[in-house]
């Protein structure tokens, strides 16, 4: 069985911590792990040049969450996580010193940014990082290509992070403005891992800018709607508000109401152009099911609030029956 | 009163602290300075890139010496340093473990790497460091092109910090190999800093690979040759052996003896060619005195070891008095 994951960071990593969890208890490999291949394109669209490193939040936060080595709490970051060199740095005084960059985290940068300048595409640097994590998982940026979004707001532009991190997305976005994303490629293996996918899930990540900017990439969206997987996505907004970050606010910027209808109607039904067949709302949401599901699709309501990896790998069942499959 | 030094790491730095502190006691500026103008150019020979960041450990030897943050028993690094970052990097198995990288050390190498990114010459990189640590001296590097030292030994080339640090120079040197030297040229500033100094001075650094490399830049020799100024060097070699770092391994590899009298020699007087006048031997040397004089030198024998701040200031002292300077 083989299963792509198209992820953004702290949803898109937990939603396939859980759904590893399901697929070892239901298909184990006699090892601890799976006989089914999970590939996980991850979005690169918020990574940065910081302090002369590269940062790829959304990959770093896959590989800690798979790799058993998270801020559990925090959701991103390492475990017994120090500032001692940020602290430091800030006496610089070079700007940006409301991005966390913790020690142990910037072992990863460091590491990633040494591997870049050896001339390894991004790809290969990731699958160099994971021969430390075992994720456990086949893990692919987006795309080889740097992509870089920036957030229109009056003021001007300012790099996403600057948006997201320091504002915390308060200041009014206008638009984004992905430099480099429609001149990008898909990193190689992405397209194959869409088309040879028996399902391709969405998790409960940002549709905006992180799932979003997967889709943008040239030639994925395509490679979605015509795959002979089927695809499932889980909403990320619970009751009309995001469950974790400021989707909303993202969301808001492209026109999209904060519900989990809208969302599943931004994404659109493949057999209508879109790129979904199926959607999984929560139960506080059990009122779009009905309007969905005469638009034809296959949509369901279920607890989907990851409170822990059990929890959430009884939400990666229910996503994955949603489209016939009970691995 | 302009001084101008020409320095490695450790000895240069040790000793410009002395002279410093010399000539804030004797040209006070009523201001915990000195009347007197001191520039320093630092040797970048010995740079390297390591996992993406640019490290350059003389000019940082120097910073965090005259900027009271050294380690002062180690005469490198940062006080209360910690290794949060290697350690956990060292599981990349990225390789160059065994060069450390303190995590204060760190946020000097990104404010670096972030200053380069941004299109900064190397120059006013080290300019806008020494905002924080304010070394009480101009300090320049000696070029703003990369240069890098590899050295030859029977089993090829190694990089200089390989050679120093890891094999502590115990591999035999076959020669040295600076790539990028040749066609390097001063940083802004070198030029005028040798031209319109009333002294320079060459300090007991490595006069292979730190005052040698710097003196290869292309002009600087030139420049030694033809200022008004008078050039006084102190030994780095003291009753037979470097008085710190290995030296010795450097001078056999170029065919010079590890001797304070082969090593005047090495530099040359100005009179015949070379690019000092004076010369400072410690007492242990005092039999190169005579033959020296002989040959034309202004030369003294005087206890050279750098034990504290106002040994050093004294040793200072004996070097300018030895070209008539008495601050």
């Amino acid at each position: 069985m083989n299963i792509t994951v198209l992820s953004g960071g702290v949803g898109g990593a937990r939603f396939t911590r859980g759904l590893l969890a399901l697929l070892r208890e239901r298909l184990p490999d006699g090892a601890g792990g799976t006989t089914a291949h999970v590939t996980v394109v991850a979005n690169t669209g918020d990574d940065l040049w910081l302090h002369g490193v590269r940062v790829c939040p959304d990959l770093d936060t896959l590989l800690y969450t798979l790799g058993d080595a998270v801020h559990e709490e925090q959701g991103w970051g390492r475990r017994d996580e120090s500032r001692r060199v940020s602290d430091d740095l800030a006496a610089y005084g070079l700007g940006w010193e409301w991005f966390t960059l913790g020690d142990l985290d910037l072992a990863t940068h460091l590491a990633r940014t040494e591997l870049l300048r050896r001339g390894l595409p991004l790809s290969a640097v990731v699958e160099r990082l994971a021969q430390r994590w075992r994720p456990g998982v086949r893990l692919l940026p987006m795309t080889d290509h740097e992509v870089e979004t920036h957030v229109r707001t009056a003021d001007g532009l300012l790099h996403f992070e600057e948006w997201w991190v320091r504002h915390r997305a308060a200041v009014p976005a206008l638009g984004f403005e992905q430099v480099g994303l429609a001149g990008s490629s898909p990193a190689p293996g992405v397209l194959d891992a869409i088309a040879g996918a028996d399902v391709v899930v969405v998790p409960p990540s940002n549709p905006v800018v992180s799932v979003g900017t997967i889709l943008a990439v040239p030639g994925v969206g395509d490679a979605l709607r015509t795959t002979t997987a089927r695809v499932v996505g889980v909403s990320p907004v619970v009751g009309g508000a995001p469950v974790r970050g400021m989707a909303d606010a993202c969301l808001a910027a492209i026109g999209v109401e904060t519900s989990a209808l809208a969302v599943a109607r931004h994404y659109g039904r493949r057999a209508a152009g879109g790129v979904l067949d199926a959607w999984l709302v929560d139960t506080a949401d059990a009122d779009a099911v009905a309007p969905l599901r005469a638009e034809g699709w296959d949509v369901a309501a279920a607890g989907t609030l990851m409170h822990d990896v059990p929890t959430t790998a009884g939400i990666a069942a229910r996503a994955l029956a949603l489209v016939g499959l009970t691995p």
